[in-house]
């Protein structure tokens, strides 16, 4: 998307390294991190400089084809994979990246650099991709004087370009529907206040940024929310940034339908339940500390999940690239993509 | 309470000055700001030098003596009472103060400034007894091992001495009970982080500060939930600080008993339901800058209410001088209060 007048993806891949809109940094400095080698790469995805399921993803890819250039495809793999625990694209893009190199050796003997490369590029346009066809379909739920309510970031930084939430709250607007979009700050790291505000200005959508607790008194305004998600289990469960349960029972309670826009590269064939989804338990100085300041008293303990899964019972619709799910459908479209993948798989 | 080593009160009148430990700047500095006239006792109560019901209704009456004794009490009483528009302690305060002096000048012809400062000091007193009349009767809500939710600060910086809330932890815990407190940290101003965790850790009571969106994801490890109260309405709807009503329809959700600790002035006898309490819109810089620090989007703004409503219907119990109420018995209580009143009125 257009920042300032300049077009921009939130990774791309430029002189063998890897290079992330710094989001850490946003929406104070706009700064471009080159990671040179996967050292960087999986400093990058923990410290969050790139964060958000499809954007951590395609680094991933990158820094697979990175690695295979660099010749330490090995070392690299599983500590890229492990960098963070519970998006399942970060595995989902390294699987794809390693299925690929196999395949062609298996093939042909050999795998090139370019090839790799290309197919890294390939995995990040299906991602844009993706985020394209799920606006599509979402935008479809976004009437004119719609009230959304999002958390997190789940817009084009997380996801390379148009974003999962973001892209139908785009194509709604450019589609001359009037919206409005409130955006939890979303405490601890705010990609709610810094990022999804910084996007949505860019944008041009008018918006308010809220504090997360604020969400029940401002829940009978609220048309419609929509958020990403970071897994998501074979029964419909979702595990997303910490808060989505919250607001899915005050939307329960309200009355308000709570949709999740998710590619199904967030879909873990392994996980039966949410239950399964591993949670990630972040440093306690996020809590405590904003921008290196203490903000809490010093002596006392913080507790910081960085997510939270929510039940499918509280779910509308999951708005996927393959249209709108039932969690109660997720059957269907699951042997559907498995399908699908085993196709390209051959 | 002790503070290190010395033992406070957080609002006292001294020299003819209001006394206040000054809340904007806890945990980080220890201050005594000292109100010289009411337009001190009105900033100290816009800028939450003091905030919390029942210190702010406190510091009003020291307020009132203060201006009586300064000799410009009728600009001083409705600048006092409207410094902030939802806690109805501040009026309540005001009006006890008023009506003594009134009544003394209809009895006796005049009233010195010495029978309005221990009048001042009486409210003062009669306040922190209400607080451990509270901690007797909500101590026995707390079994051994029971896990505690708070949220902001209802606490002795928000009641002079003991709290409404943290009076019947701080008594559980004194009776050998061992207990575990979350505090939600309470953006935008922290009160959670800052204050209750700054108490809790002054009296040795186990606890963890935690984001407020992380509420859902401890829902399941919570035995009761216990917040104050800024206003109670004739019905038993209660006004307290923002995130109060999502964390009562978490518990609902959840099965988890959802109590309010306050004294009775709080009550409203003029508001029929929670419809009628006027809710304070704050600055949206205390949304987005920390300590003067820009924390999110500049270009953005932010909606910043300070406090929620909590129908009834979620709220198990309310904890009061007089015992534990059921908001459907809330009737009973009103009537026995005002008859109270009256009495202490003739």
């Amino acid at each position: 998307m257009m920042v300032g007048n300049k077009w921009y993806q939130s990774v791309w891949f430029s002189n063998n390294e890897v290079c992330l809109i710094d989001q850490t940094k946003l929406p104070f400095k706009f700064e471009i991190f080159k990671a040179r080698n996967y050292v960087d790469v999986v400093k990058a995805i923990k410290t969050m400089i790139v964060r958000g399921a499809s954007a951590i993803g395609v680094t991933a890819a990158y820094g697979i084809a990175q690695a295979f250039i660099q010749g330490n495809l090995e070392e690299a793999k599983e500590k890229i994979a492990n960098a963070r625990p519970t998006a399942r694209d970060l595995r989902h893009a390294v699987e794809h990246m390693i299925n690929f190199i196999q395949k062609r050796i298996e093939e042909n003997g050999k795998v090139t650099k370019e090839e790799v490369i290309k197919e890294a590029e390939s995995f990040a346009n299906t991602t844009v991709e993706n985020c394209k066809r799920i606006g599509k379909f979402g935008k479809r739920l976004i009437k004119d004087n719609t009230k959304i309510m999002t958390h997190c970031n789940a817009g084009w930084l997380a996801s390379v370009d148009w974003g999962t939430v973001t892209s139908s709250i785009y194509m709604a607007k450019r589609e001359g529907k009037d919206v409005f979009v409130y955006v939890s700050e979303t405490r601890p790291r705010l990609q709610g206040a810094r990022l999804t505000a910084w996007e949505l200005y860019n944008e041009n959508i008018k918006h308010a940024i809220i504090c997360d607790n604020a969400s029940a008194y401002f829940m009978h305004d609220v048309d419609i929310i929509i958020v990403g998600a970071d897994r998501i289990a074979r029964n419909g469960d979702i595990a997303n940034k910490i808060g989505t349960l919250d607001k899915a029972i005050l939307a329960k309670e309200y009355g308000v339908p709570f949709y999740v826009a998710s590619s199904t590269n967030s879909f873990d064939f392994n996980c039966r339940t949410g239950k399964e989804i591993p949670i990630e338990q972040r440093s306690e100085e996020e809590v405590k500390f904003i921008d290196k300041k203490l903000i809490a008293n010093k002596d006392s303990k913080a507790l910081n999940p960085a997510f939270d899964v929510t039940p499918r019972k509280y779910i509308k619709g999951i708005i996927t690239e393959f249209g709108i799910v039932k969690p109660s459908e997720m059957k269907d479209l699951v042997r559907r993509v498995r399908k699908m993948k085993k196709k390209l798989e051959r």
